[in-house]
Protein backbone atom coordinates (compact mmCIF):
# COMPACT_ATOMS: atom_id res chain seq x y z
CA UNK A 1 0.00 0.00 0.00
CA UNK A 2 1.53 3.21 -0.67
CA UNK A 3 0.28 6.81 0.56
CA UNK A 4 -1.20 7.82 -2.38
CA UNK A 5 -4.74 9.72 -1.61
CA UNK A 6 -7.50 8.87 -4.12
CA UNK A 7 -8.36 11.04 -6.70
CA UNK A 8 -11.36 13.30 -6.67
CA UNK A 9 -14.61 12.12 -8.73
CA UNK A 10 -16.12 15.63 -10.37
CA UNK A 11 -18.88 15.41 -12.30
CA UNK A 12 -19.96 17.81 -14.49
CA UNK A 13 -22.60 18.39 -17.91
CA UNK A 14 -21.72 20.81 -20.11
CA UNK A 15 -24.46 22.73 -19.97
CA UNK A 16 -23.92 23.38 -16.45
CA UNK A 17 -22.77 27.12 -15.47
CA UNK A 18 -21.82 26.15 -11.63
CA UNK A 19 -19.92 23.19 -13.32
CA UNK A 20 -18.39 25.46 -15.41
CA UNK A 21 -17.42 27.72 -12.38
CA UNK A 22 -15.82 24.91 -10.38
CA UNK A 23 -14.08 23.20 -13.43
CA UNK A 24 -12.03 26.22 -13.25
CA UNK A 25 -11.32 25.66 -9.13
CA UNK A 26 -11.09 21.51 -8.74
CA UNK A 27 -7.39 21.32 -10.15
CA UNK A 28 -5.79 23.59 -7.84
CA UNK A 29 -7.93 22.85 -5.09
CA UNK A 30 -7.23 19.21 -5.58
CA UNK A 31 -3.50 19.41 -5.86
CA UNK A 32 -3.49 21.69 -2.84
CA UNK A 33 -4.35 18.77 -0.64
CA UNK A 34 -2.13 15.98 -2.47
CA UNK A 35 -4.70 14.85 -5.04
CA UNK A 36 -5.98 14.29 -8.80
CA UNK A 37 -8.48 15.28 -10.07
CA UNK A 38 -11.22 12.30 -12.10
CA UNK A 39 -12.95 14.36 -14.36
CA UNK A 40 -15.88 12.87 -15.17
CA UNK A 41 -18.58 14.39 -18.20
CA UNK A 42 -22.20 13.48 -17.09
CA UNK A 43 -25.71 13.71 -18.66
CA UNK A 44 -28.11 15.56 -16.59
CA UNK A 45 -31.29 15.05 -18.96
CA UNK A 46 -31.42 11.24 -17.28
CA UNK A 47 -30.83 12.09 -13.92
CA UNK A 48 -33.56 14.68 -13.74
CA UNK A 49 -36.22 12.26 -15.36
CA UNK A 50 -35.54 10.17 -12.30
CA UNK A 51 -35.94 12.80 -10.41
CA UNK A 52 -38.85 14.13 -12.09
CA UNK A 53 -37.64 17.57 -11.65
CA UNK A 54 -37.13 20.10 -14.78
CA UNK A 55 -33.41 22.24 -15.31
CA UNK A 56 -33.17 25.05 -13.03
CA UNK A 57 -34.00 27.57 -15.99
CA UNK A 58 -37.11 26.15 -17.38
CA UNK A 59 -38.57 26.37 -13.27
CA UNK A 60 -40.73 28.84 -13.00
CA UNK A 61 -39.85 32.28 -10.65
CA UNK A 62 -36.39 29.90 -10.00
CA UNK A 63 -35.28 30.74 -13.31
CA UNK A 64 -35.40 34.67 -13.35
CA UNK A 65 -33.52 34.46 -10.52
CA UNK A 66 -31.10 31.48 -11.27
CA UNK A 67 -30.10 34.13 -14.01
CA UNK A 68 -29.02 36.17 -11.83
CA UNK A 69 -27.19 33.89 -9.51
CA UNK A 70 -24.84 32.82 -11.93
CA UNK A 71 -24.18 36.36 -13.39
CA UNK A 72 -23.44 37.40 -9.56
CA UNK A 73 -21.56 34.42 -8.82
CA UNK A 74 -19.09 34.73 -11.67
CA UNK A 75 -18.45 38.43 -10.59
CA UNK A 76 -18.28 37.06 -7.18
CA UNK A 77 -15.61 34.51 -7.81
CA UNK A 78 -14.01 36.64 -10.58
CA UNK A 79 -14.58 34.38 -13.32
CA UNK A 80 -15.26 35.75 -17.20
CA UNK A 81 -19.04 34.61 -18.04
CA UNK A 82 -21.47 35.36 -20.60
CA UNK A 83 -25.02 33.64 -20.25
CA UNK A 84 -25.37 31.74 -23.15
CA UNK A 85 -28.34 32.38 -25.40
CA UNK A 86 -29.70 28.94 -25.23
CA UNK A 87 -29.63 27.11 -22.17
CA UNK A 88 -29.70 23.96 -21.31
CA UNK A 89 -28.21 22.25 -24.22
CA UNK A 90 -27.89 18.61 -25.35
CA UNK A 91 -24.19 18.13 -24.08
CA UNK A 92 -24.10 14.42 -25.81
CA UNK A 93 -21.86 15.05 -28.15
CA UNK A 94 -19.29 17.08 -25.79
CA UNK A 95 -19.10 14.75 -23.36
CA UNK A 96 -18.75 11.97 -25.76
CA UNK A 97 -15.81 13.35 -26.96
CA UNK A 98 -14.52 13.69 -23.56
CA UNK A 99 -14.65 10.18 -23.06
CA UNK A 100 -13.29 9.31 -26.46
CA UNK A 101 -9.95 11.22 -25.85
CA UNK A 102 -9.38 10.51 -22.35
CA UNK A 103 -9.12 6.71 -23.54
CA UNK A 104 -5.78 8.12 -25.06
CA UNK A 105 -4.77 11.15 -23.46
CA UNK A 106 -5.57 11.88 -20.36
CA UNK A 107 -4.07 15.55 -20.02
CA UNK A 108 -5.50 16.61 -23.91
CA UNK A 109 -8.78 15.61 -22.04
CA UNK A 110 -8.85 18.23 -19.90
CA UNK A 111 -7.63 20.85 -21.92
CA UNK A 112 -10.60 19.90 -23.79
CA UNK A 113 -13.17 20.14 -21.34
CA UNK A 114 -11.66 23.48 -20.73
CA UNK A 115 -12.05 24.49 -24.06
CA UNK A 116 -15.63 23.34 -24.33
CA UNK A 117 -16.88 25.03 -21.25
CA UNK A 118 -15.22 28.01 -21.91
CA UNK A 119 -16.70 28.31 -26.03
CA UNK A 120 -20.19 27.99 -23.94
CA UNK A 121 -20.06 30.23 -21.17
CA UNK A 122 -17.73 32.61 -22.45
CA UNK A 123 -18.55 32.79 -26.41
CA UNK A 124 -21.64 32.01 -26.92
CA UNK A 125 -20.93 29.22 -29.10
CA UNK A 126 -23.47 26.53 -29.83
CA UNK A 127 -21.47 23.35 -28.21
CA UNK A 128 -24.32 21.04 -28.71
CA UNK A 129 -23.69 21.18 -32.38
CA UNK A 130 -21.53 17.65 -33.35
CA UNK A 131 -19.33 19.54 -35.68
CA UNK A 132 -18.32 22.15 -32.91
CA UNK A 133 -17.27 19.65 -30.99
CA UNK A 134 -15.09 18.73 -33.29
CA UNK A 135 -14.02 21.79 -34.54
CA UNK A 136 -12.84 22.64 -30.90
CA UNK A 137 -11.39 19.52 -30.38
CA UNK A 138 -9.19 19.76 -33.59
CA UNK A 139 -7.97 23.59 -32.41
CA UNK A 140 -6.25 21.58 -29.33
CA UNK A 141 -4.29 19.40 -31.17
CA UNK A 142 -6.99 16.37 -30.97
CA UNK A 143 -7.04 14.57 -34.69
CA UNK A 144 -10.77 15.58 -35.79
CA UNK A 145 -11.12 12.79 -38.40
CA UNK A 146 -10.60 9.83 -35.55
CA UNK A 147 -12.72 11.76 -32.89
CA UNK A 148 -15.49 12.26 -35.75
CA UNK A 149 -15.13 8.77 -36.49
CA UNK A 150 -15.04 7.88 -33.10
CA UNK A 151 -18.16 9.90 -31.99
CA UNK A 152 -20.42 8.14 -35.22
CA UNK A 153 -19.48 4.78 -33.45
CA UNK A 154 -21.98 2.90 -30.51
CA UNK A 155 -19.10 2.39 -28.63
CA UNK A 156 -18.37 5.74 -27.21
CA UNK A 157 -22.53 6.37 -26.95
CA UNK A 158 -22.58 3.05 -24.90
CA UNK A 159 -19.45 4.04 -23.16
CA UNK A 160 -21.47 7.55 -21.98
CA UNK A 161 -24.43 5.56 -21.13
CA UNK A 162 -22.61 3.24 -18.76
CA UNK A 163 -21.03 5.87 -17.22
CA UNK A 164 -23.92 8.24 -16.99
CA UNK A 165 -26.13 5.16 -15.32
CA UNK A 166 -22.80 4.43 -12.35
CA UNK A 167 -23.43 8.31 -11.63
CA UNK A 168 -26.89 7.76 -10.87
CA UNK A 169 -26.28 4.20 -9.13
CA UNK A 170 -23.41 6.61 -6.76
CA UNK A 171 -26.22 9.30 -6.30
CA UNK A 172 -24.99 11.85 -8.51
CA UNK A 173 -27.79 14.16 -9.05
CA UNK A 174 -26.49 17.45 -10.30
CA UNK A 175 -23.26 19.52 -11.44
CA UNK A 176 -20.90 20.21 -10.15
CA UNK A 177 -20.67 17.08 -7.89
CA UNK A 178 -18.19 16.41 -6.35
CA UNK A 179 -17.43 13.08 -4.65
CA UNK A 180 -13.97 11.67 -2.88
CA UNK A 181 -13.50 9.30 -0.20
CA UNK A 182 -17.01 8.31 -0.35
CA UNK A 183 -18.16 12.05 0.69
CA UNK A 184 -19.97 13.87 -1.99
CA UNK A 185 -20.42 17.28 -2.30
CA UNK A 186 -23.03 19.09 -5.18
CA UNK A 187 -22.72 22.41 -5.87
CA UNK A 188 -20.37 24.80 -6.17
CA UNK A 189 -21.17 26.27 -2.95
CA UNK A 190 -20.31 23.27 -1.41
CA UNK A 191 -16.36 23.97 -2.13
CA UNK A 192 -15.68 25.31 1.47
CA UNK A 193 -17.52 22.75 2.65
CA UNK A 194 -15.20 20.57 0.11
CA UNK A 195 -11.93 21.92 1.10
CA UNK A 196 -12.65 21.71 4.82
CA UNK A 197 -12.91 17.72 4.06
CA UNK A 198 -9.89 17.95 1.96
CA UNK A 199 -7.67 19.35 4.36
CA UNK A 200 -8.55 17.50 7.73
CA UNK A 201 -10.07 14.08 6.46
CA UNK A 202 -13.48 14.44 8.21
CA UNK A 203 -16.48 17.07 8.34
CA UNK B 1 -34.24 62.41 3.91
CA UNK B 2 -31.96 60.14 6.82
CA UNK B 3 -28.81 57.99 6.31
CA UNK B 4 -31.04 55.36 8.04
CA UNK B 5 -30.25 52.14 5.50
CA UNK B 6 -33.56 50.07 4.43
CA UNK B 7 -33.81 46.93 6.75
CA UNK B 8 -33.24 43.43 5.46
CA UNK B 9 -36.34 41.56 4.28
CA UNK B 10 -35.82 37.71 5.63
CA UNK B 11 -38.01 35.23 4.36
CA UNK B 12 -38.36 32.22 6.15
CA UNK B 13 -40.53 29.38 6.56
CA UNK B 14 -39.95 27.63 9.81
CA UNK B 15 -39.90 23.96 8.05
CA UNK B 16 -36.36 24.55 6.37
CA UNK B 17 -32.95 23.46 7.72
CA UNK B 18 -31.38 26.38 6.15
CA UNK B 19 -33.88 28.97 7.23
CA UNK B 20 -32.77 27.92 10.73
CA UNK B 21 -29.34 28.41 10.16
CA UNK B 22 -29.97 31.76 8.63
CA UNK B 23 -31.85 32.74 11.31
CA UNK B 24 -29.27 31.78 13.67
CA UNK B 25 -26.85 34.57 11.53
CA UNK B 26 -28.71 37.17 10.03
CA UNK B 27 -29.27 39.79 12.92
CA UNK B 28 -25.44 39.97 13.54
CA UNK B 29 -24.94 40.61 9.59
CA UNK B 30 -27.44 42.75 8.88
CA UNK B 31 -26.15 45.20 12.29
CA UNK B 32 -22.54 44.75 11.09
CA UNK B 33 -23.71 46.85 8.07
CA UNK B 34 -25.77 49.04 10.18
CA UNK B 35 -29.25 47.14 9.05
CA UNK B 36 -32.07 45.78 10.91
CA UNK B 37 -33.81 42.60 9.82
CA UNK B 38 -37.68 42.57 8.61
CA UNK B 39 -38.52 38.98 9.97
CA UNK B 40 -41.08 37.67 7.59
CA UNK B 41 -42.40 33.83 8.57
CA UNK B 42 -43.64 32.52 5.07
CA UNK B 43 -45.55 29.10 3.99
CA UNK B 44 -43.07 27.10 1.02
CA UNK B 45 -46.69 25.25 0.32
CA UNK B 46 -47.91 27.64 -1.88
CA UNK B 47 -44.54 28.55 -3.56
CA UNK B 48 -44.04 24.83 -4.22
CA UNK B 49 -47.12 24.77 -5.90
CA UNK B 50 -46.36 27.76 -8.08
CA UNK B 51 -42.91 25.90 -9.39
CA UNK B 52 -44.22 22.71 -9.38
CA UNK B 53 -42.24 21.26 -7.32
CA UNK B 54 -41.43 19.08 -4.30
CA UNK B 55 -40.44 20.30 -1.48
CA UNK B 56 -36.42 18.42 -1.63
CA UNK B 57 -36.78 15.60 1.14
CA UNK B 58 -39.35 13.85 -1.03
CA UNK B 59 -37.00 14.29 -4.15
CA UNK B 60 -35.46 11.12 -5.32
CA UNK B 61 -32.05 10.80 -4.80
CA UNK B 62 -31.84 14.22 -3.35
CA UNK B 63 -33.78 13.68 -0.63
CA UNK B 64 -30.73 11.18 1.04
CA UNK B 65 -28.19 14.04 0.10
CA UNK B 66 -30.33 16.86 1.09
CA UNK B 67 -29.94 15.22 4.84
CA UNK B 68 -26.41 14.40 4.86
CA UNK B 69 -26.03 18.30 3.78
CA UNK B 70 -28.42 18.98 6.29
CA UNK B 71 -26.01 17.67 9.20
CA UNK B 72 -22.64 18.02 7.25
CA UNK B 73 -23.23 22.17 7.36
CA UNK B 74 -24.86 22.17 10.50
CA UNK B 75 -21.37 21.01 11.76
CA UNK B 76 -19.27 22.82 9.28
CA UNK B 77 -20.99 26.47 10.85
CA UNK B 78 -21.28 24.88 14.40
CA UNK B 79 -24.76 25.09 14.46
CA UNK B 80 -26.58 22.59 16.87
CA UNK B 81 -28.69 20.82 14.85
CA UNK B 82 -31.21 17.28 15.48
CA UNK B 83 -32.49 16.17 12.27
CA UNK B 84 -36.15 16.06 12.74
CA UNK B 85 -38.74 12.58 12.83
CA UNK B 86 -40.51 14.54 10.77
CA UNK B 87 -39.95 16.64 7.76
CA UNK B 88 -41.24 18.94 6.39
CA UNK B 89 -44.54 19.62 8.23
CA UNK B 90 -47.55 22.11 8.20
CA UNK B 91 -45.97 25.57 9.42
CA UNK B 92 -48.85 27.79 9.27
CA UNK B 93 -49.98 28.13 13.03
CA UNK B 94 -46.08 28.83 14.00
CA UNK B 95 -46.18 31.47 10.86
CA UNK B 96 -49.21 33.14 12.10
CA UNK B 97 -48.23 33.37 15.67
CA UNK B 98 -45.17 35.04 14.83
CA UNK B 99 -47.27 37.33 12.58
CA UNK B 100 -49.88 38.20 15.75
CA UNK B 101 -46.90 38.50 18.18
CA UNK B 102 -45.36 40.76 15.58
CA UNK B 103 -48.16 43.29 15.60
CA UNK B 104 -47.48 44.03 19.07
CA UNK B 105 -43.84 43.06 20.22
CA UNK B 106 -41.57 42.81 17.27
CA UNK B 107 -38.78 42.17 19.85
CA UNK B 108 -40.83 39.48 21.05
CA UNK B 109 -41.66 38.03 18.11
CA UNK B 110 -37.86 37.82 17.05
CA UNK B 111 -37.16 35.28 20.49
CA UNK B 112 -40.28 33.46 19.46
CA UNK B 113 -38.90 32.95 16.18
CA UNK B 114 -36.03 31.51 17.66
CA UNK B 115 -37.90 29.35 19.90
CA UNK B 116 -39.82 27.75 17.80
CA UNK B 117 -37.06 27.02 15.37
CA UNK B 118 -35.07 25.82 18.11
CA UNK B 119 -37.53 23.39 19.52
CA UNK B 120 -37.77 22.14 15.94
CA UNK B 121 -34.62 21.79 14.59
CA UNK B 122 -32.66 21.12 18.11
CA UNK B 123 -35.27 19.25 20.51
CA UNK B 124 -37.30 17.63 17.91
CA UNK B 125 -40.77 19.12 18.75
CA UNK B 126 -43.53 19.20 16.48
CA UNK B 127 -44.19 22.36 16.07
CA UNK B 128 -47.15 21.86 13.69
CA UNK B 129 -49.31 21.48 16.20
CA UNK B 130 -51.69 24.44 17.37
CA UNK B 131 -51.30 23.40 21.03
CA UNK B 132 -46.97 23.21 20.81
CA UNK B 133 -46.79 26.65 19.24
CA UNK B 134 -49.02 27.99 22.05
CA UNK B 135 -47.22 26.36 24.20
CA UNK B 136 -43.83 27.79 23.18
CA UNK B 137 -45.45 31.65 22.65
CA UNK B 138 -46.39 31.04 26.30
CA UNK B 139 -42.66 30.21 27.82
CA UNK B 140 -41.56 33.23 25.72
CA UNK B 141 -43.77 35.62 28.04
CA UNK B 142 -46.89 35.71 24.95
CA UNK B 143 -50.47 35.52 26.54
CA UNK B 144 -51.37 32.19 25.17
CA UNK B 145 -54.92 32.94 25.82
CA UNK B 146 -54.56 36.06 23.55
CA UNK B 147 -52.93 33.95 21.04
CA UNK B 148 -55.46 31.25 21.48
CA UNK B 149 -58.15 33.63 20.29
CA UNK B 150 -56.19 35.21 17.37
CA UNK B 151 -55.20 31.71 15.83
CA UNK B 152 -58.52 30.68 15.35
CA UNK B 153 -59.39 34.11 14.19
CA UNK B 154 -59.87 34.85 10.81
CA UNK B 155 -58.28 38.34 10.52
CA UNK B 156 -54.43 36.56 11.08
CA UNK B 157 -55.43 33.67 8.18
CA UNK B 158 -56.16 36.62 5.74
CA UNK B 159 -52.76 38.33 6.91
CA UNK B 160 -50.63 35.33 6.60
CA UNK B 161 -52.04 34.42 3.03
CA UNK B 162 -51.69 38.56 1.87
CA UNK B 163 -47.73 37.82 3.17
CA UNK B 164 -47.56 34.84 1.30
CA UNK B 165 -48.85 36.14 -2.20
CA UNK B 166 -46.81 39.55 -1.73
CA UNK B 167 -43.67 37.36 -1.21
CA UNK B 168 -44.67 34.83 -4.41
CA UNK B 169 -45.28 38.76 -5.93
CA UNK B 170 -41.66 39.78 -4.85
CA UNK B 171 -40.20 36.50 -6.32
CA UNK B 172 -39.29 34.51 -3.37
CA UNK B 173 -39.10 30.85 -3.91
CA UNK B 174 -37.01 29.55 -0.92
CA UNK B 175 -35.98 29.71 2.65
CA UNK B 176 -33.42 31.58 3.95
CA UNK B 177 -34.80 33.96 0.84
CA UNK B 178 -33.28 37.78 2.04
CA UNK B 179 -34.14 40.73 -0.09
CA UNK B 180 -32.39 43.89 0.24
CA UNK B 181 -32.41 47.27 -1.44
CA UNK B 182 -33.74 45.26 -4.25
CA UNK B 183 -31.36 42.43 -4.46
CA UNK B 184 -32.42 38.95 -3.55
CA UNK B 185 -30.44 35.79 -2.08
CA UNK B 186 -31.55 32.50 -1.90
CA UNK B 187 -30.06 30.38 0.52
CA UNK B 188 -27.96 30.29 3.28
CA UNK B 189 -24.71 29.46 0.80
CA UNK B 190 -25.41 32.77 -0.72
CA UNK B 191 -24.42 34.53 2.86
CA UNK B 192 -21.01 35.63 1.25
CA UNK B 193 -22.46 37.14 -1.48
CA UNK B 194 -24.82 39.06 0.93
CA UNK B 195 -22.23 40.15 2.83
CA UNK B 196 -20.62 41.62 0.13
CA UNK B 197 -23.66 43.29 -1.26
CA UNK B 198 -23.95 44.88 2.49
CA UNK B 199 -20.70 45.80 3.03
CA UNK B 200 -20.14 47.93 -0.91
CA UNK B 201 -23.93 48.29 -1.64
CA UNK B 202 -22.91 46.17 -4.80
CA UNK B 203 -22.21 43.19 -6.25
Amino acid sequence: MSDQKSPVDFYFDFSSPYGYFASLHIEKLAAQYGRTVNWRAILLGPVFKTMNIAPIANVPLKGDYARHDMERSARFHNILFRHPDVMPIATQHAARAVLWVQQNDAARAVNLIHAIYSAYFTENIDISKLETVIRIAGDNGIDAGKLSTALNDDTVKEALKTEVAASIERGVFGSPFVIVDGESFWGFDRFDQLEAFLKSGKI
